[in-house]
């Protein structure tokens, strides 16, 4: 893949040298699963940067991070609300279903993928309150969401109000949680608003197969431990996934690397003029472009996903090379 | 832990540096998830292996490719036959219960934690063939076994007779495959037998992430396939766990390091006469040592667990330090 | 409730004389479960009334019989399209979710809840056919459908053949079935089509705690057995369900209920003119009425539920008195 | 089976003639499910009958009410523990690893089929508390246990200090709980003792198809509510399970019945000498015999099964006749 330019997805880019060698640096025995060392100072060091108790875990996906999460909040007999072109809905292979032991994902919509109060209420106020219809007991949401945009610390409040006063769990999807908070200015805390739980997305920003499973609840953290063994996800050799994401959070790596594959997308975004389909908040931008349009930007090596007929996804990632960021807003402006 | 001789277990084990090299050199990006070029090569790579066809995942843990493999064998309202001292039984966390929707574990039997047909035979037989009873579809063994010692062709031709006989699947946990394959000669074909799966192990015996979850059955593989990403297990860099498992097979890296761990731990062996509790097989030694005497042993700075009141388990890996095998050896028998 | 008419719904009517009169016979102790000489008698009774040779087990409820029919033709990690308004989907508490271990109801749309090929290419043609998206297993449609309108011959073919093609299995939700049948002319094969599972209603219809779960394909019908013993619905006194059944089918009960129930929907039908919702061809109406109008017939003693803002549902029953069902339709006329 | 004297099983008896009136009593439609006026009745009914306030709800079989149950009380990560020759260990089919989501059964010993604090702590105090092992969440006993012997208040007393003392929940499967009652002297409070939740048995005593399940915890008893829906337990005519268990409770009908069975195993007790393998406390006689002694009782008209090799189990019933019990008495003493 020597000559493309590559803005298919965050999912597959390189590990970040600093994550490397903290890798390396890991090397030497200690104890198994999480016992050692390393994955002993996540807690302290997520409650640092959240600005609250917490207990952080490591997992290998974030498919499994949501899952965990959503299983200790739900009860099998109930439901989450999550958006319509949620990631949970449509592609993480009927993982909830398996998680949450047949639990209900409640679709709900919302501009750009987002959720509010409103979208959620639409769909929870007619459910009677019978044991004919499942009831929610849960709210996920994704920051950045599915179509790059972010939720700002009032949509959050508003959210986590709602979640309150509904007596429903809020969790947070956050497998580009860095990017979104690079949007608001860094500051971990008020991208993560009230949830209860959040999924800090490492793989798509540098890192190589460790999220971080941040639990703001004390008991929902102790039932999630025994469920990450239960679900074969408590790695022997836990040490080399706490290592990747302690290497994010030294020298806010998290935030530079997010920062970088932001002003990528920003990059190309300048080019789309009125072909934007969603603002461009985070990594990730879709553009009105036909096939022929397409095929042209194909012809010049950039590399990207179809969406649907008239569109197309481009993201970029923390280690886009900013010329081929710069040259494919120049291409599309120029088509 | 710099001065300890260290013989707690093979899990926690230091990464080989030819694993190393070869995720390193598989940086580039590539297709997410299994579609990447290595991932590519595993069917391949491991059909030629055990001379017969068959799909190979990797995984990121044994608990999740045992599982994931007994899952497709066992229907929800059915039951696996394994020792009353296998890992899924013991230490599994109840990860069995999960991904076989609740299907039930029937304990058998047998010398040194290994099955004989007898053995199963006592504990199926007695089912009454109604609907009140859980029926067993399917039986798990462990290559070597929980105690270190391995199954023989004959033994496993024996059972694989008898589950063919009884309809039932019939799955290997290989966490320590390739001890046991090292002990019987080096061939992998022989070493697996008959099985339907296999959870070829490399994790223990020095890769960091990776297990290979073979599969004979091509419709058992592609259930698992599914399976795997509903579990999140799915990985989106599957190209470093891929080359996990290749780095493991290139230059039979699997079996060098399986007879390192093998030779330490007939190191111990030696020192131990009749104090052991079970045949040295492989890379764990099992002997009766009371309390002084395992206080005696700590004091010269070997670590290693209890087992039980009145015993000792002792684990060589791929990285022991032959001088420290063989130190150990002399220092029981210097008891 | 002596001097309400009651058109709420046909699932609390009374038990009729000839089900009291099998049940009081099958009274002398045989043996337990579905050991009994009458629920040894289901099987070829509905292979006859099918001409074709099928298992029927008694079960105690539609939610359950659908539930665990489905549970048989579809993978946990698979789905099963249904009209989104099907009673699976909005009525059962999340049924599908528990007996089918967390496989997706999958929700297709189409007029008076019924299916058509159509409708479900339209969700399962976008599926993706990789393991991030849950795949289709079967598809369940309810005969009569959730608004009271009947699949025809010729459309139970198109579905049929269309499942064959796409090799998914066919359940039919038959809680009203005989209602369905009696429209269609009496033919029970005719009504079923070529379905592989049929919830075969009798609840609705003058039984007291019996459907009848008919199985076409004999692999299925064997898990079935254990499925409902799985999930505690295999009653030890089972002869008092089978009885039930049989009364159904003897001298054709089933369809002179179901007729007598069609026949007064049809005077309800009678004074709605274009108030109707849909086609009256079972035993169910659906009129608009606004919310003065529906007071207006209470005020008269009329029964039913609200179907929304702006519309009024009224079943009839087996035991409906006609007279009741003349006088709604004109009072309904003369609004 | 005219002229047999059937001591077989207690599951296939008659149904009591109040309870058939009862039931024929409740025909006249009410609100479906159990909103009607019969369900109703039974939180104030056994909340009288106990002493303390709890809801109950009716339920088909013991298996779905002890199911039930269990899975409000445990984890799909926990366990429960129970007896090895408890009935969920050994006749339901799998039902517990179905309802409670693959949460583990642990095996404990004990005289006669019952639970001592030392057994459970036998099976439970060896469990690390680490995520690697399943942890327990509850313990279930038999009341009266699987061989017919009775928890004393005192027994009971010190279970539920011991499950308390653990967190524990503490269930009882109460199939036979009137005969264990009818042996304490009559008071359903002393022998319920301290549990959380009980399956009042009432189809082996009389009734049809109808348990009661007993929560008193209304926590608890929400939960089940939705989980007897989801599991397919909630019959739309609810009435006529209500009417048998009230009909149960009427007159102390429930005791009547049990002192009647407990009366009949006594006289079958008188023959057995020293023959007997347990006390005879309820309504269950387990003798020694050998296979020609059986053989020469079944000539003589008796009806039971075969115990292992060398014992038969005989059970009376509500319906039992005197004459019949003191024959086989006779009989067997008479060997």
């Amino acid at each position: 893949m020597s000559d493309t330019k590559p803005f298919l997805s965050d999912n597959a880019a390189k590990v970040h040298p600093k994550v490397w060698e903290a890798m390396r640096a890991a090397d030497e025995a200690d104890a198994p699963y999480d016992g050692d060392a390393l994955s002993a100072e996540l807690d302290a060091r997520f409650s640092d940067l959240f600005g609250r108790d917490c207990a952080a875990l490591w997992v290998a996906t974030g498919t499994a991070a949501n899952c965990l999460a959503l299983a200790t909040m739900v009860q099998p007999h109930g439901g989450v609300v999550c958006h319509n072109e949620a990631h949970v809905e449509l592609d993480e292979g009927g993982a909830p279903g398996f998680f949450l032991h047949g639990a209900k994902l409640m679709l709900a919509d919302g501009e750009s993928a987002k959720l509010t109060p409103e979208g959620i209420a639409a769909v929870i106020d007619p459910i009677r309150d019978d044991v004919h219809q499942v009831q929610p007991h849960a709210i996920t949401i994704t920051q950045a969401s599915e179509y790059g945009c972010v939720y700002s610390a009032q949509e959050l409040a508003a959210l986590s109000d709602f979640a309150k006063a509904r007596k429903l769990g809020l969790h947070m999807d956050g497998a580009r949680f860095a990017n979104a908070a690079a949007f608001l200015g860094g500051s971990a805390k008020d991208t993560a608003g009230g949830v209860d739980s959040l999924a800090f997305g490492c793989i798509k920003n540098g890192a190589m197969s460790a999220e971080a499973l941040v639990l703001f609840d004390p008991e929902q953290a102790a039932m999630v431990k025994y469920r990450r063994k239960r679900a074969g996800h408590l790695q022997c050799k836990g040490r080399y996934l706490a290592a990747q994401v302690l290497a994010m959070l030294d020298g806010d790596l998290w935030l530079k690397n997010a920062r970088a594959a932001n002003g990528a997308a920003a990059q190309i975004a300048n080019g789309c003029g009125d072909r934007l389909l969603h603002p461009v908040q985070a990594n990730e931008v879709f553009a009105r472009l036909n096939a022929d349009e397409r095929e042209a930007l194909r012809a010049q090596g950039f590399d990207f996903y179809d969406w649907g007929e008239g569109a197309a996804r481009f993201v970029a990632s923390w280690d886009s090379a900013a010329d081929d960021a710069v040259a494919l807003g120049k291409a599309i402006a120029a088509l």
